[in-house]
């Protein structure tokens, strides 16, 4: 593909997600979601990884742990780190994030939903690798903390990503998890053939 | 592939590994890797998850969180967790590991490394792909916390499997990042074509 434009950012939601009860709900920030999904941010070359949480307090602590790694004595312990987190921007909501998108990027991301539920409307990672490889408007992937994003983002979705299934029933994979297998399969080099996405 | 064997058993190494200059260190047991990696291997179909520490003080942390989600409130609360956890055993060393194996197998298992470093010897994911489904022998996938496995646990391995690369030179993923793209690569249906390893 020598005609390609992966442009690529990411989206952690706190809030709105649903608990195990599918009530709305917000969930805290955990220190590894941090950094799990900012060197996975790094490797598969995302513009950015915005932490979204409606909460200053939780906003206060994500800034923390960037400032230890980036400006404190991890910087000089683990610059490794600090080149991941440095990807990291902390946003109030959804529409916060695509704002910011837009102002960049001069035009509205194409927004894709991450779930661990089927849905009539899913598309395929083959076909999802093609459109962002193929498209000059930027993706945002969102994934959800807690059980998972709610209807009403999914409504404000232009896809929904098939859910990963293994070789059993059984999908309940953290996000970290979800993260790291859904970005290989849209931007990371094919394990099959060694073709790149971008 | 209509005739398949896959057998697949994990070891997470806490101890010999290296530290950031290379030398052999003991890591502690962390909370997210026991979940997150018991999330991945129920739903992979591994046999057991291995979690190797030498130190009784750690592999009591370990048995205390396993406690929680299999017989105290959390195995009420989220029996999903439980389901994934079964899978855990605790042992003393890759020796312990690789003795267990024979024992429930009557075999040695075929041994595979896994790090960020490239090696002239690396196998590729397709063909540690075809060897894993058509293989009578158990496969064992070792991972290293801190900087990694040591030369020494490389020795001992019939194959080591190429680093991940994304886009860009950058490959610190955390172990859960790795474990989680490499069963996915390994095990997982194809997201390219959609058959099954197994």
């Amino acid at each position: 593909m020598a005609d390609n434009f992966c442009n690529v950012y990411l989206a952690l939601i706190h809030f709105p997600v649903y608990n195990k009860n599918e009530e709305i709900i917000s969930t805290s920030v955990t220190n590894l979601d941090i950094h799990d999904i900012a060197r996975l941010a790094r490797t598969y070359g995302l513009r950015q990884y915005f932490i979204v949480h409606p909460a200053l307090k939780q906003q206060q602590l994500v800034q923390s742990v960037l400032d230890f790694w980036r400006l404190g004595y991890g910087a000089s312990y683990n610059p490794d780190r600090s080149q991941a987190l440095d990807l990291i921007t902390i946003a109030d909501s959804l529409l916060d994030v695509t704002k910011r998108i837009e102002a960049a990027e001069g035009v509205r991301p194409i927004i894709v939903s991450t779930g661990a539920k089927s849905s009539a409307s899913s598309v395929s990672y083959p076909a999802l690798r093609h459109q962002i490889a193929n498209s000059r408007r930027p993706f945002l992937l969102l994934f959800g903390t807690g059980w998972g994003l709610p209807a009403s983002i999914m409504a404000e979705s232009t896809f929904i990503v098939e859910p990963i299934y293994g070789v059993s029933d059984f999908n309940h994979l953290a996000v970290r998890s979800a993260a790291a297998i859904i970005l290989d399969r849209l931007l990371g080099s094919s394990w099959w053939d060694g073709s790149l996405s971008c």
